[in-house]
């Protein structure tokens, strides 16, 4: 999916949510253990209950590796079951040096080897440039980097003080070198949300995917009074307070009213702005 | 495997070469595409070739995620085949919040869960602590941290300079911190020789993991001269310049003779500091 066609469906939906699928085989419906992938089912009834709501799904890596081969199947699985109206993310925070970069790219970006196909990956910037450009090469794919992390240990690192600001700002500085805004987005958590304003200096419409709000936090209406751009750039990302609403059987519905709320919001947010 | 039995392991062998296992099933001999799992197989007979002339495996998770779901099993039944005489690394390049990070630690270190029981991980720093931290909830297990890397990129960010010196040196200070030398590693790649003395001071006994030997033009001997510790406290990667010694069905045994090059020229060098 390009730009073009993210701000399309964006606009149809009355939309900037991405729901995370951080799926948790301990935190679902105990019923759905007796699926042949409960996980895959799961995610599923998640999917059909909510995707014209969401412009996006961003499934976690690590969720799906922790359970061996069966989790991988059901990572691959659930990406190909995402519809065509919503952008794929995949959450892997990956970045290697070059020739392994270029594997990373393959795993999720070469449907032909790796059974997936999703149009964009989490990356952190750590290794730099050449770290970086190999998933670029995958024509119409995305990189979104890791700029300002939701997480306290964020500020470890991230808000060290540099020659050219802060190292969070030299990150996007550097970044906005290597492409565009058509292939390039940033994460920046929601949890930060008096740094948007700042952010926007140097990104001025590129997409931010925002994770932390909900149980991690951060205000949509914060996060959006600074942080949205003339083509909306912003994909909020909501995985537990959304996908783990209810452990009962109603947990699809529950998800749908959950999502629903958060829609609502952003849709009078857009109409704000004459979206 | 901890740091003493590391550490009685490099007596044995006279040896502190770490192979890495960057499988690319486009570069193993053709006779072995006729194999169940040529990429297994391949590893199996290095592993059989080298294991008393090293002290570590390193698969690269990339090469094997790059392969889908079959990669996957690759990479699972390869960690089951490295013997206990060698201490097993997956180079991954993880990092997350907190709770994801603790799944990651799963799918690396939880037999139980994902199959795979691996001794250390690769961790990229960039989102601090918090990230860090769930990898060392699981006893007995390493982190490995990215401080300087070999790749022309990493001059990107990690060499910008702090209050607290460059980038890498905060990174080192900050993770001492985090745990002792005996389940902490840093990665330190081999084209930044110069720059060992410098990284001793911060780290004087702490085990360095050393990529860049080999292909990448990092040298053996300027890496120990100004790297080696009391305790030896280095575990020199090489990976193409081995396993890819030779494409034909001698491959195993060229690599065998590479590893053995190396091995060589490690027992002078520890017979020198009279280790």
């Amino acid at each position: 999916m390009n730009r073009k066609q993210l701000i399309e469906q964006i606009k149809i939906k009355k939309s900037f949510l991405c729901v995370g699928l951080d799926t948790d085989i301990e935190l679902i419906p105990k019923f759905l253990l007796d699926f042949d992938d409960p996980v895959l089912e799961f995610n599923k009834r998640i999917i059909d209950a909510t995707h014209d709501l969401c412009v996006a799904y961003k499934p976690n890596s690590a969720f799906y590796e922790s359970r061996g081969i069966a989790g991988w199947k059901s990572l691959i699985d659930t990406s190909n079951y995402i519809p065509e109206t919503c952008f794929r993310i995949i959450d892997a925070k990956r970045g290697d040096i070059g020739n392994t970069s270029s594997m990373y790219a393959k795993a999720f970006f070469d449907h032909a080897t790796s059974g997936m196909n999703f149009d964009a990956i989490t990356i952190a910037p750590y290794m730099g440039s050449d770290s970086v450009k190999p998933f670029l090469a995958f024509e119409g794919k995305w990189v979104i980097l890791l700029v300002l992390t939701s997480n306290q240990g964020g500020k470890d690192f991230q808000f060290i003080d540099t020659e050219h600001g802060r190292l969070f700002e030299n990150v996007i500085q550097k970044a906005n070198s290597w492409a565009d805004n058509d292939r390039m987005m940033y994460v920046v958590g929601a949890t930060r949300a008096e740094e948007f304003l700042n952010i926007r200096k140097y990104a001025p419409d590129h997409f931010l995917l925002v994770p932390g709000v909900g149980v991690q936090g951060g205000s949509l209406q914060e996060v959006c009074k600074y942080g949205l751009s003339a083509s909306c750039g912003l994909l909020v990302n909501s995985s537990r307070s959304i996908i783990f609403a209810s452990s009962g059987a109603d947990f699809a519905e529950r998800a749908r009213e959950e999502a629903k709320k958060l829609q609502s919001e952003m849709a009078m947010i857009l109409e704000g702005i004459g979206f």
